[in-house]
């Protein structure tokens, strides 16, 4: 293969030695950054990209292209010294590196557009790789293989050992981690240090073929590489290497990690100083075109009748095998609740475009991570309390700007007995804290499906929140909704008060109302089914209009429905009285019906509330 | 061993029929629960209680009592029903099981005295008992066991494996994991089934000590327990079982997870009736005492020369190693940045009560839940970002009620060049919806220092927010600093706006308030450093006498600094005019001053902001 290569002529271990300089030298210009942790990688990636990697620089979206991810993102002065030596940069803009306005950031973000997925929080790239790896073998079924380059101090995360059980299992052999065993982390030496052996008899045992090599020897990486491409399993290529490697006073010393070289002149002398090598990256064999699971088409909603009950969650079950049908971009991704989410709905209707990860939250938010870089829509869902186990993941995804649509069930006090570990009561605050985020929480089942379609084009993390139990069909089939719109439910001229809730609690909310009309009192009621972006105007109306607004939700006080409404008045202007309900103390196994009288957010407690802004000082 | 048991005429296998009969009689009357995950682990632990457990029922703070983590806490009908075999708990109380008011809730918690953590989220019990198992050895220095029983589906969490790594690692003998590998989990079956020796051959690669035995098979649990006990290293009993074992109707059939029998009374009838077998628990034999690091002192904090800059993270370091001279139950536990996060300072001073898992977060909050279930006060604590990573474990430490402390470094954007994936952008909002929690952001160093001291002794979860860089010394050393405080550090009574800062802001907003001075514009400045509880007398005393509040923070939007200003007018009061400054697009790198003002938290920004609440409308 490498006699082949348009590279015959290129000395790898001179190339590596370019990617240390480099990497040396723009950390030193940035005054910060990585350099040690790319220098112990520069062999590894200098013959990756001299005799290995298929990729097309001139077309990072031909979907033919190899994808490399770097997991130790860290590592990025590593990154961009390969992307100038492939002409990808220039020289001048490598050393624009961590500097203001510049795209070569201290970790890889996808603002460079041969980076798939953001990397800066250890232990997310390599679930994202096997994300990656299954969109080549199940989504697009193109050839393309994915290097992802891990750490040897990630291999501590949870999230690592998720993706080696999920990528042996399924026996994703596109897939190569090379794992970059410089045996320092950031403190000190690392648990299992240069014993390549211990990660190899773990890694083995989860269905993987492990490689150990001298990951300073160009021989030895290219045979480990071209081993990979022959195995049937994915490969973990387990390469020993030094911390600084190629510079006497940096190598293997602890006290380095993250921070430019004490005497970079001297270290680039001792490295050869710079070099201009350029490597020429085959581009992808095949003009191989993604399969598509057929043409779109037009959205048919279910419909339910009003009147009737019905579970949010039902109806999102129920919307997005209808979303799916209609749109074959479209894939649904399981924590092993499907039953629960009902995104066993869709699991059913379309069979090809549903992934199983067991219960592992980190690698599913990371494998829709990885499929939406490649164009599907994926949708993840599990309980809302168990989102809380990919929420760094959901942030990273964020910072990638990924398109990533996020359903968590099982919603608050209201689902009774199981009692609260299996109640979402944060997940409203975590979701409304992730940058550019849509949070969304319908009341009824036609409003659900509204908001399943609509959803499923909005760029960016969005959530949906559903109820466990029935609630009552208050809006018709025909009704749509959009993100950023609200409902007024009740409201007359002579609005005393207006009462805000979303999901359950509107129905809480509109029983209040009635039960307080029939003593005379006028209450506006507004469904705040996006609960961010809010519907600014119609609060501000409301507050205009009726002065005093109680909010109500299922869901602890902080970060939720209360402070999104409140959020509104925190622009400079005048805020109207508010009073918000929510849940306050711990709750314990109890029926929906008491869960929401403990709370303090059922029907009764809205009366109060109301009443006692109306009560004379 | 069995020989001398109490139990010498205890037929165990009756008693597993008997904790089956219990476990489907509870879940009937409560018309919910678990039951067929309960009957499938009834043999086993039927043995345990039997032959193996050293449990003082009549003592549960006995140091010396074994102690038994349900990490399937979904099978409580099954715990439940050995508290009512061992006489800890009536029959009658066993048939509250799920009701209003009932301390046997859905999934265990520690209301009832015999539990040590709360369970429920999967992937939560053995890193928990690998915490209590560190504690036996290393702090404690008793002979106590820990019992965990885990679940088949459960060990698809990469939290599993993190707390396979760190007990094979560090050797924990005293641990025993007891799989109950009964093939079917929630939605179907599990991803390896019923093949024992893939989970063998994984956990085995850990340093475990892997046992494959027949579930039901009452002498082959007794041995399996038996070889524990002697191993030099942690055991796995992986048991081989059926879910619903013992009635035909449920027994290995899938759709009966989390529902009642369809028929109890006949399962009843086919498992021999109700019985009323007591089982004897073995009291434990030593009276040992735990380990003390030495005696408690008075704590002498660092201080720091008000005008000199010091990084609040440093003195956070400095103080609890000061703490830890004091109060010799202080533990620290780091996640490989100790370095960054000057943990490294405590470890330095007290090694023996520090610990490293490593990068692996969810491991070091379960750890510390571990720990301070036995009485010990643990401080965990890495970037702030990274916590995401164990949010749930925190979640689910808030719900059993436990004191931990955890520190988050690195916050905001002003870490400057690192760029987004290393800030803390979210942790306010994080842990202000922790349930009971404290939230406090220091300013300064001596602030940094006495806040530490009053949250070692604070009940719950609270969290400390460090900044990286160095700031400026506002406060004498004497000075101290109390939860639910604030500083007015300006103020007058020609004050026509008050601006509320914490941590790194208050900074900001002296140096606007300064030149806002120089204008002959009198600003108020609130250092909000305990951010929950908030001081809400000093806040609505401020917005009555100058009527506007400009809040800012380093901080996304949603649920920090200012929505807990805002919040305190959320109680049917009337709000003050509130204008909210925080981090509004992703940052990228940059330095930490170009960070503050391109998120428009910089001292500019308040003037701005100020002056654009006084100017006319």
């Amino acid at each position: 293969m490498s006699d082949q290569s348009p590279n015959h002529d290129l000395d790898v271990g001179e190339l590596g030695q370019q990617l240390r300089v480099d990497a040396i030298r723009c950390s030193a210009a940035a005054g910060s950054g990585h350099p040690t942790s790319s220098m112990s990688a520069a062999d590894l990636m200098a013959t990756l990209f001299a005799r290995h990697l298929r990729y097309d620089f001139a077309n990072p979206e031909d979907p033919n292209n190899d994808h490399l991810v770097f997991s130790k993102g860290h590592a990025s002065p590593l990154l961009y010294a390969l992307y100038k030596a492939a002409g990808a940069i220039t020289d001048e803009e490598l050393l624009t590196f961590r500097r203001h306005g510049s795209r070569l950031e201290g970790h890889p973000t996808p603002r460079l557009p041969w980076v798939d997925v953001a990397t800066g929080s250890l232990g997310l790239g390599l679930p994202t790789g096997v994300g990656l790896a299954m969109t080549g073998k199940s989504l697009d079924r193109l050839p393309y293989r994915v290097w992802v380059l891990c750490g040897d101090s990630e291999l501590a995360e949870g999230s690592m050992w998720e993706a080696f059980e999920h990528a042996g299992y399924e026996r994703l052999d596109n897939l190569v981690a090379v794992v970059d065993v410089n045996r320092l982390g950031q403190r000190g030496p690392t648990r299992h240090g240069w014993d390549t052996a211990a990660y190899a008899r773990r890694i083995g045992a989860f269905g993987w073929h492990p490689i150990e090599i001298d990951g300073h020897d160009v021989a030895q990486i290219d045979r480990a590489y071209a081993e990979a491409a022959a195995a049937e399993q994915p490969t973990a290529v387990l390469a020993r290497t030094q911390k600084g490697a190629g510079v006497a006073a940096a190598a293997d010393r602890e006290g380095g990690h993250g921070k430019p070289l004490s005497d970079p002149d001297e270290a680039i002398e001792e490295l050869g100083g710079a070099r201009s090598l350029r490597v020429h990256v085959t581009p992808p064999d095949g003009r191989g075109v993604p399969h598509s699971f057929g043409e779109p088409g037009t959205v048919k909603l279910p419909s339910y009748e009003v009147g009737t009950e019905v579970a949010t969650r039902d109806a999102f079950g129920d919307a997005l095998a209808a979303v799916g049908a209609a749109r074959p971009e479209v894939v649904g991704l399981d924590a092993e609740v499907a039953d629960s989410t009902r995104m066993e709905t869709f699991a059913t209707a379309h069979p090809e475009r549903f992934f199983q990860f067991y219960i592992a939250e980190q690698q599913m938010v990371a494998a829709a991570i990885g499929m939406q870089a490649r164009g599907w829509i994926p949708y993840v869902s599990t309980f809302a309390a168990f989102l809380t186990r990919g929420y760094d993941f959901v942030r990273m995804g964020a910072i990638g700007g990924a398109d990533l649509r996020v359903v968590g069930s099982h919603a608050g006090v209201s689902i009774g007995q199981d009692g609260p570990s299996q109640m979402g009561l944060e997940d409203l605050a975590l979701f409304r804290a992730i940058h550019g985020s849509v949070v969304l929480y319908p009341c009824d089942a036609n409003q659900t499906a509204s908001l399943v379609a609509a959803l499923t084009d909005y760029p960016g993390v969005g959530y949906l929140r559903t109820t466990r139990g029935a609630t009552p069909v208050v809006y018709g089939p025909d009704e749509e909704f959009t993100i950023a719109g609200s409902r007024v439910l009740r409201a007359s001229a002579a609005d005393q008060v207006t009462v805000v809730g979303a999901g359950i609690t509107v129905h809480e909310a509109l029983a209040a109302a009635d039960q307080l009309a029939g003593d005379g009192i006028a209450v506006r009621v507004i469904d705040l089914y996006s609960v961010k972006p809010v519907d600014a105007q119609t609060l501000r109306d409301a507050a205009r209009e009726t002065g005093r607004i109680v909010t109500v939700e299922d869901h602890w006080p902080e970060g939720g429905i209360g402070d999104a409404v409140i959020d509104v008045f925190g622009h400079g202007e005048q805020a109207p009285v508010v009073l918000k309900l929510a849940v306050h103390g711990m709750p314990a196994s109890a029926a929906p019906d008491e869960q929401l009288r403990d709370a303090g957010i059922d029907r009764q407690s809205v009366v109060d509330a109301v009443r006692s802004l109306l009560a004379p000082e």
